[in-house]
């Protein structure tokens, strides 16, 4: 039962107008949860410009650290949407009309209106794997261990059902999330001890501030649900014995 | 008048909670519209998880490839709060009291508040200059051209004022938004017209869904004012020509 397969991943943000500022990034946050769920970690995220040669040597990078790179941005119609491209140099194969796609797209428009800006989107890297988008058609697409994404987030949400069958994810990460009425100073020894006590759990501590009130959430997050078991109730002992309160958030 | 100075700075998120996807990262985009307004151009940003070893690489890179480095997280009381050690193995300074900050937090607490895990917030890099911290006492740090502050986004967003005179920028970086009622098919084969002869000029395409209609937003991004007005001169000329609609947004 206990596989203990840690599965590593990287997430690619792909975009100036994230740079910029003018745009929150919300799809780490999205792709995040979902992987976590089947098992997925994320151990870094980068967030880059559209510029060809920083894609290409981010991706050959990230490709070669962690089991899979999800990329977001850049799949669009629009001359600033270069993903394809750069992902086809990135593996050195060639960048083509994928058949499917097109076939995809002939039938997503009205006859007429399947034009040359949206012909860009059924060029990727040769034998590109295709990402059904049940929203607005225009497919995503996945070579090797690298997983390619629209970057409206409406969009790419949509497409990740499509996508848990070609993900082998470990033991899902599961976490716990203890909130409390007080200020991350009074407990902050005692949860040092309790983290080296269980060096194999992940225990952090988030000031919060709702309903006027501040407060600490402490997050227990591990493969092994009796560890974080055994950890709570570590925590809770403090916790009684400080006279501190446990409150819903 | 026409400095034409790039300043490029990178971004460096610190903390699991961002990569497990529980908390959204908004500091990005408050950090990079405050910078843009002062001539800094965000062009990269990392977000890696609370490991030592991690930080101190990251760190060591990102402060020789930019002109400015900010990190966010992971300088609160906290055993998870590991920015500040890391800062100084990564400069490989003393981590010490820094008497300032002691004194700014022994004034701010109330006697006898000033406990352990408070006092953590005091250890810094040797000779850390202070970033003032009008929210809740506790001051962020600079060590040469790395500036470190918290997480929580509201308290960061309180300590950027203090910042501006540190922060040697260029020319501001001037952005202007044309919002169509249109589809980026439609316009991408003329925008990438007016990219190809506007090269020293960033254009970008988003599309956007906004009551209940679709419609794209094209920014021009420069520091030259007279740019920018020539570029929408050449973008506007297309739109009245296909009869495209204007709209705000």
């Amino acid at each position: 039962m206990n596989k203990n397969t840690k599965v590593n991943a990287a997430i690619l943000i792909i975009g100036n107008e994230i740079l910029s500022g003018r745009t929150q990034d919300t799809n780490t946050s999205t792709l995040a949860i979902w992987l976590n769920s089947i098992g997925v970690k994320i151990s870094e995220v980068r967030i880059i410009p559209d510029i060809e040669e920083i894609i290409i040597d981010t991706l050959n990078l990230l490709r070669k650290n962690y089991d899979y790179v999800f990329t977001s941005g850049g799949i669009g119609p629009t001359h600033d949407d270069i993903t394809a491209e750069s992902v086809s140099k990135a593996f050195r194969i060639k960048y083509e009309i994928h058949e499917e796609a097109f076939k995809i797209l002939e039938k997503y428009y009205k006859p007429g209106e399947f034009n040359e800006g949206r012909q860009k989107m059924v060029w990727m890297p040769e034998n590109s794997n295709l990402i059904l988008n049940p929203t607005s058609g225009a497919p995503g697409f996945s070579v090797e261990n690298v997983f390619c994404l629209p970057g409206v987030p409406s969009i790419l949400k949509s497409m990740l059902g499509g996508l848990t069958n070609k993900i082998v994810g470990g033991e899902p990460i599961l976490s716990l999330t203890i909130s409390l009425r007080t200020v991350e100073s009074e407990i902050a020894s005692s949860l040092t001890q309790i983290q080296n006590k269980n060096q194999d759990v992940e225990i952090g501590s988030y000031p919060f501030f709702h309903a006027g009130k501040l407060g600490v959430s402490i997050v227990i997050r591990s493969e092994d649900q009796s560890k974080i078991d055994n950890c709570n109730s570590q925590i809770l002992k403090f916790v009684n014995e400080k006279n501190i309160v446990v409150v819903d958030r």
